[in-house]
């Protein structure tokens, strides 16, 4: 039974909230299109985190991604989009995300990131 | 004006038809969906071919493979498809077509397959 | 519903048998058990086949690999028994299988086998 | 209906403007001429900024680089020609450049230069 | 006599009490399985740590990372899990972990976690 | 006193005519102009051939490829159009070229060209 | 108990005596002496072979070669006397060796020789 | 008209002495001999500084590097009397040099030196 | 005349004692025996450091790191000797040795120490 | 007591004229003198062949090659030079050279050529 694509995001607890480590998931397959032609874009999202309370769910973050695919938007908006979804979802001491997107006009773009919880 | 995807692959007249050379073309955008599951696949689609009468147009060949987009279709089929509209539009020499799709239950596959024009 | 591993191949008709093509299915998550020591082992197979009337399902296949990884055997031995199953339940023109294995000892072993159907 | 190519940059508003990102442009595309020779010279400009009130329009910073193609410079004069009018363009928070410029008398030249807004 | 899998690390003592020095031991063999699936993941553990009065010894280290090979864990537990381990073993006055997962649903997980002997 | 671009190649006779050898030379600044957008292109030239009474002056050749730095056209004629300039000057027993265009719509595009003179 | 070095190799009979199949065994730790100057000289050998009736023990091997650590022999005549005595161990149907060695007087040898079986 | 290899340095005014900009310079093609054995050594010299009110013309350091090609000099001597020449003429806001010798005696040395202008 | 291997390391005097600079050796060439079980090891060293009075002169680094090919140490322990040994012949301002051991048992490790002259 | 360089090369008897097997000597530290402008050019010569009665020295090959150092070549001419000395000297079965000079402007050139003694 195939999952759908969903911008809910699941989590689970943290198992070892007392240890301050580092997550980092590389995600190559992301795809949106571009708000002003409509043709599609390729980007690979780096993103990586210090879990707080909760860590995020393998599988619900790849049908997280995968809801983008039909969407329009810039480059340096969705990569912020993401960012905040993903603090708003899990709560993190930390996060970065680090979008690379493939070249366009001859030139590549990346878009980086980060959040930093200053009450942790 | 954006264009849209479309299966309709535009033709130029052969520049230098007396010469016997190769075109390559890599196209590491490729997406279609999976036919079974309905969830993304992605791959890089290596084109070569030596050219007949014709020649393929960039821009109709960006526009041809964006129509896959949102089509479902097993690995070993759709890049046999894609053999068989180019070789019908072309009428080329000779061509080949090395489709690597992104790794799925930590497999990676590729998809070669040709096509040989007997009677040039 | 996980799915248990299993010496059962599952095949699906060639969808273009009238085309000679080739499919790479790289695996480096291959792990089997030393019938000497009982330590483990570990290897990346490159298995490469040209479909006759059939084309092997992925996850079946994975499942499939996956079944050896309590057995002991051999690296020349496991390498050609692979060969054979598939071989047996494909029915390919042509097959070769590139098994490299880890670094044991200081030497770093590889097999490489084929099957050519001499009939087609 | 092709463009031309234009001193003049184009910025849009920036979508997070409460947020310290970078955008990262790697444009290997760059050419202009020897102001002593009169031959042509080729780099890989690398364009790091975090963003302000704007950000550039990527298009329009092809243009702008497309710009110097028949202009005569010296290298670390137009590196740093490019960074004063990418500050003054988007008045962002930092910005740096790394031009690395292709080898001539069997020397390699990278020139990099960086703006930093003391005031944010 | 092959030895088996045990959770028990062999330590021997540090030649060079006297001195700060690292160790570093890169192990691409790991495998466990997943708790929710049943089927196996794979992962590259490098193990970094700076002595305290104990080295651990290298073959022992071997078998307690093959202990795992039939247990069910998440990533970010196991990797947390071998930390606590070799921490209690050793007691290092620093240690250091990076497990980097294979790709599962187009995603590369690396989990890295440190230990620091506040104390020393 | 700086040289400009020109269509002249110049030749020096073949030091070795006795022996069958093969002179290979990549030239990654190559740029010209595309004749439906006027946007510039670059490519990598690679140009191998097996010599006959003559050699080409590598200063010549450089000034050569200059040569095409304003005008527009399409890869696979400049490509052909460079073969057959080379051949006509250098009467080589065999030539190769391959001709690596820069991404343009996210398709990389090659073209491989060859002349054998069938008499020698 | 550790095994010592031994010119005897070890064999056990090919499991696949029906497959013409190819093992490849890569041992980057060969250390002889040089003949002249008693210095060390080290080497990285590849081992290929299509076995007939038997296929090498991996540790016997290993401890082959590990028997040269203290013999004086030039590159070219160590790197055949280990293709006859693997010949005559293993009676294969073809064998290849490379011999890489290390750099001195800043010239990089490597050795390759090969026998073939001209009865089977 | 060929120019000789000199020691002497030409500079020109930095184009902007109100930035603080690097400039690095790779130079592959160094070579001296050995003041002990007279043989040919080769380097890989990478000049990196930050111009203060002059830059150095490329040209002339070519000119100068070459300047070594007959004398004899140990590593640790040549890489320290470059720096000190370039920065006797350039004045530099600060420099370094980090020269990499090819191996000898299986042994491969990189000279690192840095100068600083404490009074900028 | 062959020189023999020697644990007696050969100085001669900085030539540049009025600059702070660093000179780092790779010897790729690092064997040793196993002191458990007799077996060879083999390790890249590479030995960096800030010259104090002395530098080390390159051949009898040679023919030190040769003098352990027949003894017998463990990882740990055999890098601090040599670090002890080249720390107590140079007196430099800091001293890191960095080696890397080759692959036992799936694991590689590597040992990195240093020293520091708290009174330079 | 340093040899120096020297047209005569010197050469061993085969050890193993039994056997077709083939040496090559990568020897990146090739360096003459343009003869029109006199400035250095370097090159990496690939030199493989198969022995015909006698092997070549290895001293005696760098020795040869560094004769070239003051000497004024084109590289077409250099490449052949080599080739034609050293059949004379080994009289081969076959021999290849591949020479790969540095890039001038913006030009890398690589002459191949070969001697297939079509006795044997």
């Amino acid at each position: 039974m195939p999952t759908q694509p969903s911008k809910s995001l699941q989590v689970v607890p943290n198992p070892h909230p007392d240890i301050h480590y580092e997550v980092e998931m590389v995600c190559p397959e992301f795809t949106c299109v571009c708000p002003m032609t409509g043709q599609p874009d390729f980007a690979t999202f780096t993103i990586t985190y210090v879990p707080g309370p909760k860590i995020v769910e393998l599988k619900s973050l790849k049908l997280y991604l995968w809801s983008f695919r039909d969407e329009g938007h810039f480059h340096e908006d969705v990569t912020n989009m993401v960012l905040k979804d993903l603090v708003a979802a899990l709560d993190p001491r930390e996060m970065r995300i680090d979008a690379q997107f493939n070249v366009r006009g001859g030139i590549t773009t990346t878009v980086r990131t980060r959040y930093l919880d200053r009450t942790s």
